[in-house]
């Protein structure tokens, strides 16, 4: 968050007020796009219709293509800042899934904006091209939290890459699920249960196992191959609740 | 297969004389790369280095960038004819390990070139956003397939959506080790090794189901407390299996 916040501080030294002409900026931008078409407006058209010089837009956006992604680079840094203030007792796994929640909560504040610029990424295959690599910036921020994590573990950055990539696919899935649904719907529920299917196969700290329960030990079964499952089930159960 | 045959044809018309043109390009380019930089290496230099016309080089790459890239596209085509030829009987996560293990073939066949093009890749951003969207055409490919494959069951395209990338992050994290090590040490080992580690959290055909023992064996299952009992289930059935 502090990096984001520089960058805004620097890029706007002592004028609160600018973030409003950056606002401006955008939202000009988008009503272009969706009339003229993205490749149909220039930077010019943009700064016209908002009425500040191209100067002013350089100076929040690198490129036209920025403008379509405004809040992705704060948002890369309220991640890694949260990744950053992690305790060693958080649970790695479902604190990259708290990490991809917050993109999540980035496009959920403004659900119209968000699926405005879903239909516009789908048409223009340079915005389709910008996304991937905003999206392997999240996924490269959770895969290094993860590694130094797992820093210690036999096959740690096997590990933590695996995850990572399957932390975003899963709010991804859940994300566009939304998005062409126009919005609707409760995104974080879909999100929720998209990350569960993750944290289901890999984190040590299972959605069932919280909730102060008793503490989580481990289980022995001694079988024979040859005997029947609803034996084996019936005996596991009756061990666990010998608790 | 055939697509990128298809194409090779069309390219070359009752000439099968081309293909040497094509690896005379992508030979000229990478010399040149090496030697001046990519950036400074103009298509016009890697043509008369090459002793062709322009027209020849646009006729097998649509850009400079793609000659970096020769073999994608017809790995791309393997891989979708390797997934169509499935049968139902195949274990979908094994398939699409086997389907991504095509793409480790195609560097594994030319060690010093994929070194250097990794080399050429990390220096250059727009090799590496270039490298990203083939990258994520590959993941869509094997998505495709498990979605299919998974119509049918609840949460379908999300388990797809995860596994397929979770394959890719775990190939590309084997491959990469190898690359980063010059192309020394055993590269299909070490990806089958990455590779079993997404099979062992999703695969109903477990990579140790492999070899068959004697018939009543102890079986020990080792579990939580608080691990689901479908799981637990799971585990066990994997586990005697193992026949």
């Amino acid at each position: 968050m502090t990096d984001a916040q520089t960058a805004d501080q620097k890029a706007a030294p002592g004028a609160p007020a600018k973030p409003a002409m950056r606002d401006s900026l955008v939202a000009a931008a988008f009503r272009l796009f969706l009339e003229h078409g993205y490749e149909q407006t220039t930077v010019d058209d943009i700064v016209k219709a908002a009425g500040v010089g191209r100067r002013s837009f350089f100076r929040y956006f690198p490129s036209k293509e920025d403008v379509v992604f405004p809040d992705h680079e704060k948002c890369l840094a309220d991640m890694t800042a949260f990744l950053r203030d992690s305790a060693d007792t958080d649970d790695p796994v479902v604190r990259v899934c708290d990490a991809a929640r917050l993109v999540l909560r980035m496009y959920a504040e403004n659900p119209t904006f968000s699926v405005q610029r879903y239909r516009l990424t789908r048409q223009v295959p340079g915005l389709r091209t910008y996304e991937l690599s905003v999206v392997w910036r999240y996924e490269r921020t959770l895969a290094d939290y993860l590694r130094a994590r797992f820093s210690a573990r036999r096959d740690g950055t096997l590990r933590a890459d695996v995850i990572a990539a399957a932390v975003v696919a899963a709010h991804n899935n859940a994300l566009r699920a939304w998005l062409r649904a126009d919005g609707q719907g409760d995104a974080t529920a879909e999100v929720d249960h998209a990350l569960a299917y993750v944290t289901e196969a890999w984190s040590s700290e299972r959605p069932a196992a919280a909730g102060g329960e008793e503490e989580d030990d481990v289980v022995i079964v001694i079988t024979r191959r040859s005997t029947p499952m609803w034996r084996v089930v019936r005996d596991i159960e009756s061990g666990l609740n010998q608790g």
